[in-house]
């Protein structure tokens, strides 16, 4: 092999910039040529291809967002639109893909492979930490982080207030943001997609709210079952009379220069990830599971659901007596 | 005059802390004894009276939120009420008071002066800044540095995947948050209460979008005459057709640590509010203006209208080119 | 069981608080009674005992520091000064402690079983993440980001005078602080005290400098066997020549608010360590490895020696090229 | 005129980025041409010249540093140096300067001035507040941030162990930094050029340590006459014995995102610079005094020396008690 292709796809995510880093330096310490791909998919059907050197990723590993850009495309989901992709890639003597994402992107490489014989390597980046094969995604750490630094100032008003919020954070259909933040944020209660919001247990943990406890803060991840934090919040207050305010977080989650864990991780995914392909293996992701590298098959890391931690479960409801 | 009160009231703001520290500690440098009253007006009423020594607030000058706690009070707002807090104040012989807050907070010191003969020392202290009187209020450089973290973050997402985003920042009927966030935010178009939203002014900015800016932030004053972000998003997406996300900054924007800047100016008028009250200066807002410390009839705080600096209009719009 | 108490000492490091908030808590909720002990060993000689509730605990979860005091005891180092220290345990009706630091903290814990019978869990509250028997100490990836934080600053000076800057990391005897924050600040070079340092390897990685690399970083532990970054400047600039800047970041590493990370990892370990106790497990430390609760003897922790995980190494020179 | 230039010069400071974008796109709303100089006056002898449109400053505002870098000239000290500078301005077509730095950059302008003709406006850029003729010098509010930042972190570790801390900040030979991090930080004395280290009065203060006030923190501003924070720290030692750490903050003080301030101050004074030229104002600083922009002669601002506020000396001293 002597070049290869490196692009991010799909939601960004803190980190890919490191991550970007990491391939292009590993790439040139191999001996192989990297080049960067502008706007993922949509980019190798435009062809934006940009040769990447060294000093190309100097001073970005911490920052957030992503150097190469990111797009979904309507064009790469027909056929048409991957035969022109692949030829693209083909002419520019791409003879192997580092795919940086997450679920879509990773069905993108494959169908890449499938039809056209380019073989990827995929790498998890995504705020959400939805993908099976890896303990962590690059980005989820920051946005675990970010979540916090916006509750602990909400926490703040709250407290002064004796007041009940209602924090709606990312995640898509899985709660890991959720109960993370909800641990590290002191959260009273936790309502994840994973489980059936349950509103006895809610009245319970906010029975000692303006008697003792003067302020509560309650986490609400935006793919829940009710619907969101506003639904739950209306709920709640119909049911048992609770006065709220809700913030809903949004995309600050997405954005800001990438914890250390993000940044070691998405290192450590870099090189890895070439290192795979130098050895011949393809369709696979890297992850790190269990502090160790592991390859898994592209399918499976979204055909695969990746569980919560139950003792994680089990402490967050420890912790808010 | 030996024994003063001090409490805070209304929406709590970053700042509050190191006020009441610097109020404590300027009392008892000049021979009085401070008593802390909890949870505003309603803590008049309810009794709420707390001896404080300087080591009292030791260590709470850097916190968000107040050590105090805030109130709106319903039964303060009656005649009844504030005869109550009344009486509960002299019984403890306090003499007089150091209100930290807003208008709403001010209005109740105009109140107790003139219903019952309680003098007070307002400071100003609201993220909003909407008070004549005092070039800044506490909380409110606070404020603008919180939302400038946020919309950099969303600087980072939208750059990535060539967005446009409206970030909606509080600011009640005033534009002084969303002025300084979209100029320190690099806006391109900022809507205040203070002016009508110009949707011309809007598509011309927008133009240069997806052709040579990649990425565009509307910051949108939760006063706008529009009805907030919501609104004018889906009206630009409706006449020129962006699409779009929103961020609601919300209650973030309340907490965290205060700033240099609210330190010092924190620090500064506690300090300037004792010595108002020491030389018999009554019913007075102590502020700052030009870097001078200044007295202002309570009243004329939110009679008058503070306005925005004319010239930070003009450059933010020479800045969104 | 009816009694436990709960300590910190040694050196602090953020999370402490988010572990005494999860020992207390759990404690509760397992039907103990929960006896906070200030000052570490020193405190239990002079009898500071305070039992905790669980609102004591309210709100201290994202506070650096410990609100338990730590200290250094002279005179626990006696005979006299332990059997001072078990008496009053002993009298307070505490039957077992649960021990939030690092090795002399164990020690300690050790001594007190040996010679008086009290049994101790331990928990790895260090930045320095130099215990056996768990992949992370609580605090560690605090001071890594704070660490980053600084460099990331550092860099934006370097990069625009085209400077070269030392910074020296906290760490004591091991590096594990120094390759973290060095390949998350994207270091030219990593001196740690587990490698000699490698003049050569500096010559070569500074070759780039003020040809194409516009601005290097070098990473020293404090604890590398050169004897600290100034040393390590010197000599480089007597040998090649290079002008340099020197950073030592210091004690900022054991303050602020602890990460996401350490603040689960000290809940998990809180309640681990409490269900430990209850189990019947003694002179053991909780950890984390690999995902998973681990138990460790507490003599091994400080006996064996945790090793740098050497693909990091590897990485670090893949990226400095 | 057509073409101007721009510039950074000295030590930098954060705000510079955003200050060269407010240059470029003022210049450009105005109708001229902006060249962006590179490394300050050493480039205008090497020749590196770039022209600068509006989106060639996208996204700067945010970063720490500058994208122009900054260097201190030798050969710009020569008669000779400064004539191939001016020859080459010349040649580029170059009829005006903005300059941005500090009294070292103002006085290189002046020269160019007075030697060959080429007119300049500066703007003060440097974390040391320390010229005359502006309340605040760009980068000034952001250096006093990261100082608290770190002082805050500092303030956790010190409380934990009931220690005293020096805290050494930047400010060459001016108390700026130190006043505002000293009271910002609560510190309980602060030694500052302007004034004799005043041994009897950091005795009276740290009477109280380790009594009733568990940590102290004396900041030293690094001009200090008595030699920096090592040195008072082991004279405070000697004469009245008490034990002691030290920090010295050093560089991180020059690098990070720059503060709401900055920024907005920053976009001020490059806006008001371009109009400055236009309307034929040479040799002049602009700055903000009061509100409100002024020029002041270029002369002036390093020779007249700047005062410290004196209300915020007493309000230091009245806050440590």
């Amino acid at each position: 092999m002597k070049r290869i292709g490196v692009f991010t796809s799909g939601g960004d995510a803190p980190g890919m910039n490191a991550c970007i880093r990491a391939v292009v330096r590993a790439g040139i310490y191999y001996g192989l040529e990297v080049i960067g791909i502008g706007h993922g998919y949509q980019g190798m059907i435009n062809g934006e291809f940009i040769p990447l050197q060294a000093r190309s990723v100097s001073n970005i590993l911490q920052r957030g967002g992503t150097i190469l850009k990111t797009a979904r495309s309507e064009e790469f989901m027909t056929k048409e639109g991957r035969a022109k992709a692949a030829k693209n890639l083909k002419e520019q003597g791409i003879e192997a893909l580092v795919a940086i994402g997450g679920d879509g992107t990773f069905r993108g490489a494959i169908a890449l492979y499938e039809e056209h014989g380019i073989p990827s390597v995929g790498i998890p980046a995504t705020i959400d930490n939805d993908l099976y094969g890896t303990d962590y995604t690059i980005g989820y750490d920051t946005a675990v982080n970010t979540a916090l630094e916006s509750i602990d100032k909400i926490r703040d008003t709250a407290d002064a207030h004796d007041r009940l919020f209602y924090v709606e954070v990312m995640g898509r259909t899985s709660g890991f943001i959720a109960v993370e933040a909800g641990i590290g944020g002191g959260a009273e209660y936790i309502a994840i997609p994973e489980e059936q919001t349950d509103y006895e247990e809610i009245k319970n943990v906010l029975k000692g709210f303006r008697k003792d406890k003067t302020s509560s803060i309650i986490i609400v991840a935006e793919g829940d079952e009710e619907g969101g934090a506003f639904k739950i919040a209306r709920k709640v207050k119909e049911l048992y009379g609770f006065d709220y305010r809700v913030v809903v977080l949004g995309h600050i989650q997405r954005g800001g220069s990438p914890s250390a864990r993000d940044r070691i991780l998405a290192s450590k995914l870099g090189v890895a990830a070439v290192e795979a392909l130098i050895s011949g293996k393809f369709n696979v992701m890297v992850g790190e599971v269990k502090g160790e590298i592991k390859l898994t098959p592209l399918k499976e890391t979204f055909r695969r659901r990746k569980e919560l931690d139950p003792y994680l479960l089990k402490i967050a409801k420890i912790l808010s007596i």
